[in-house]
């Protein structure tokens, strides 16, 4: 019997997971949290755009989660031995690269440099680089604009050449003892394949896609004239990077006998390639053309794919078109919410300063009517990744009375990110990718089924849930399945490894009819805040949210 | 040594304070909670506009604050006998009138219609009757401008046409059975005078001004053929009214032997005509031309003069400018905000849950600078009763990011009523209204330096403190002690009885800058949403907040 395990970093823990490759059955499974700062994230009370992570926090929960995932396979099938693990995969944040010295060691290992924020893993929800991301996007205006069409637009300060140039500017002795920069879902393969020159590090397609604007197109990275153009330093650190990037058909490498020791595996067993921790997160669920898959956790990211025979046009506010970057052979659309989870747990542990109230609220909020709040809220605390892409957006609320309770506002903010699912949706769709039924994966989509029949009448979709809590690990370990060779491509691997829950939220019609009003004065908000129709008048919101709560509350 | 009375009715409760005519020392005070409802209200919990008051409460109040502050007189100085009344004046909240029948006797005293929400008193902020508001200013508009022009430009919901008409759409019969309707301030006068029949009330000026369209340009209350385009039992209402309102030189009548006996005072001094809470507020900080009172309090009342002799146009979005209203001999100017204190009392103890917290975040806030929160609220949640006259706007807060706390919040309300509060100074200086100094009264000005520096930053005028805590009371014993005689004339009375503390809040010009910023953002919002320039972009609006917290937490 081969096991795969699956590996997934997420923003404040690590797990492992151990996978039965015929059946997909989840053998066991470890949560490591990263020891450092607040929940595993460096912050700086001066600055709520910052947000950092210890490289050896990384190497920590590898270790530990991997071993304690083991022990606990081996007591939960006494049949199970670790030999009998065919393959590791690896999923994790990003945009969050480190950078690392000509040995691949992350330069935070070093004295001089531990304490040191710009040193550690810039993590995916850093937003220090907003100047560099504009600058980049207004090059590339004039420069070279087929890399903003890829990429929907507008270059984010999440990805990895914003992050670097501005490390550059805050940090030049960080950015000049930096060999080279990696993504934490290419560093953790590297690292257990033992790969000691950064050039040499296998790295993932689906990493490197838009986050770095790689293309087969324009011959992978960013040009040299190009980045001369925004600093002559990233031009150099170019040659220091890669020239090719690999789908998830490829092999990072195979374990190193010193990585082999430390997990008690077999050395020179398969290790995936890298994927972004949804997008092996959409394999985990099953994703295939027709299913949009949204994992739903601090922040959303929304994965859909098309088969790569089909030309797929470059769509206006959605970051990633990348061949390769989820499926090989298919196109990977990818969008996201910068913050769905998050909301809820600002407002109810932030704001309020309980979170034992999460249960209660959803429960009052579940007795609400869609409208009867009366309220409206845009879902921008973190920002707005699609279709916006816009990090310099924060949240609004509207329609408080002096009665407004706490649940409202919850159920407003739940609300608020359904429409955000939505603004993505009808965008992706409005460009030829098809979304017929929506599966989810995560906590929140598990536990919350207000969520998700809001989600349901708000996008008019058949809500699913992904059988597996753990759909990034699990998709972890259906890619390490594939490379070992346990099944010859992801749709079988996919069919034995992956499934969904037998629960299905669809729309209720009078909720949706009611959700259609609601949306439109959400874009309404949404296109005057962002930008999009300057000139539209407000003056009607608030009354009409009086008006459609009046009619809710008869 | 002449003693007056001056009683205060609020929206929660009811005072009594017994006040030394010479030297306006207070010699003691009682306070009685209304029995009914929610801290005096009876809500509807499926129309948050409504808002109601059992008229029992009113002279089961009465009675007692009015012997425990007699008590407590006698306690506090052996030399102080009740025998030394020699006048009590009334102020109460407004507009806020009752029905009655034809013995001057509450409708909702009779068992048919005591649990009738319809037959009780329509507190100030009762906001059912926003329909007949719109059309009270429609007809208006069409048939009798002039009376559009005196109230700045819309007839409010909270006023006494719109609510007697609603009432009459609503529930004919309660409408049917009333004799009359009469304000609480010219109610309690009434009873306490043994008045029996409701068209021989001496009715205050004050309250018939603008929200009865009283003025003696035509005729006093408004014509019957406008009434009859409203609905022909309006007009025949209107004889069972009044013809001729007072102002404060005039007496209300003299206190009749059964509350004579029942309060043990003499029987027959002059009762003070009844005023609404905040003009003999206004009084009782001492107004004069140049002084504008704020009095703080669940919304707030601001009230200026300007001599009768001056010509004062008619302001639009000023709902009041009434001759006699405040000042015998003075133009009453009235505005003021919907909800102040309402506003932090939703937030702390309808939000967060927690009553106690109110010091706490104060102190959190007041650590914070200008612009530091990154958050623009607007201060609608009760509507807008200056410059806007619209109830059917709400609360926005707008800026939300992960990392907001509650404390930033609290600020930005704050903040936000700072705004409301200044666009109301530059809005009646603009008309010629002289406004050098602020005078507050309330426990918020008392107990809140933080709010008062920012009110002095936001407006630019110094802020003062009224030296009584109970303004309000101790205007109605100032008028009181005019009409006793004791003084020849107001001006010479407040010289005597009223004076200010010595705290003052003077403008910071640093802060002012920033405020001046953000008074700017806070505008576009409030134009955007309140109609007044529909088509502003406001894509700048979060940018802009985010600009000013960085520099700010420089």
């Amino acid at each position: 019997m081969p096991y795969t395990i699956g590996l997934d970093y997420g923003t404040n823990s690590a797990r492992a997971l151990v996978v039965d490759c015929t059946t997909g059955r989840e053998l066991a499974t470890a949560v490591v949290d990263y020891p450092s700062g607040h929940q595993g994230i460096l912050l700086d009370p001066a600055d709520h755009h910052l947000a950092r992570q210890r490289p050896a926090d990384y190497l920590y929960a590898l270790e530990r989660a991997t071993k304690e995932a083991l022990t606990a396979a081996c007591a939960a099938d006494a049949s199970f031995s670790p030999q009998q693990v065919v393959g590791i995969g690896m999923d994790g944040t990003g945009s969050s690269p480190l950078p690392v010295d000509a040995n691949n060691r992350p330069l935070a290992d070093q004295p001089a440099f531990s304490n040191n924020p710009n040193a550690q893993c810039w993590l995916w929800k850093d937003h220090t680089s907003i100047p560099e991301a504009a600058a980049i996007t207004q090059t590339a205006r004039e420069m070279r604009p087929q890399y903003l069409a890829k990429i929907g637009g507008t270059y984010s300060s999440e990805w990895f050449w914003a992050k670097v140039w501005h490390c550059l500017k805050v940090d030049p002795a960080v950015f000049d003892a930096a060999h080279s920069w990696v993504e934490l879902s290419d560093f953790v393969p590297a690292v257990l394949a033992g790969v000691t020159d950064p050039t040499a590090i296998r790295r993932g397609v689906c990493m490197a896609g838009h986050k770095a604007l790689y293309a087969e197109d324009w011959g992978g990275l960013p040009d040299k004239e190009f980045l001369t153009a925004l600093d002559p330093k990233l031009a150099a650190l170019r040659d220091r990077l890669y020239d090719v990037a690999y789908d998830a058909s490829a092999i990072a490498g195979n374990l190193c006998p010193e990585w082999a020791a430390k997990l008690g595996l077999p050395a020179g067993i398969p290790i995936a390639i890298g994927e972004m921790d949804v997008h092996y997160g959409a394999i985990g669920c099953g994703v295939d053309e027709g299913t949009l898959v949204k994992v739903i956790g601090t922040s959303t990211c929304d994965c859909a794919v098309v088969s790569a025979e089909k030309t797929v046009a470059d769509i206006p506010g959605i970051c990633g078109i990348v061949k390769g970057a989820i499926l090989p052979g298919y196109f990977g659309v990818e969008a996201g919410q910068s913050a769905v989870g998050d909301i809820f747990k600002w407002f109810v542990e932030g704001v309020l300063g309980d979170a034992s109230l999460h249960a209660a609220l959803t429960e009052e909020a579940a007795a609400l009517k869609p409208g009867q709040t009366g309220l409206l809220a845009l879902d921008w605390n973190n920002g707005n990744r699609t279709i916006l892409v816009d990090q310099l957006l924060t949240g609004l609320l509207l329609g408080q009375t002096l009665y407004t309770t706490k649940a409202e506002i919850y159920r407003a903010l739940i609300e608020a990110t359904a429409f955000g699912a939505r603004a993505i949706v009808d965008r992706i769709r409005e460009y030829g990718v098809p979304v017929e039924r929506i599966v989810c994966s995560g906590g929140i989509a598990e536990k919350n089924p207000l969520l998700m029949q809001i989600y349901a009448d708000v996008t008019g979709c058949e809500m699913r849930v992904s059988r597996s809590a753990q759909s990034c690990a699990l998709g972890s370990a259906v890619g390490a399945a594939v490379v070992a060779g346990i099944h010859p491509d992801f749709k079988t691997a996919q069919a034995a490894m992956t499934g969904l829950k037998d629960l299905s939220y669809r729309p209720d019609p009078a909720n949706q009819a009611i959700y259609q009003e609601l949306y439109a004065l959400y874009r309404d908000l949404h296109d005057a805040f962002g930008g999009v129709t300057p000139s539209a008048s407000l003056a009607h919101v608030m009354k009409d949210l009086l008006a459609i709560k009046a009619r809710q509350c008869r």
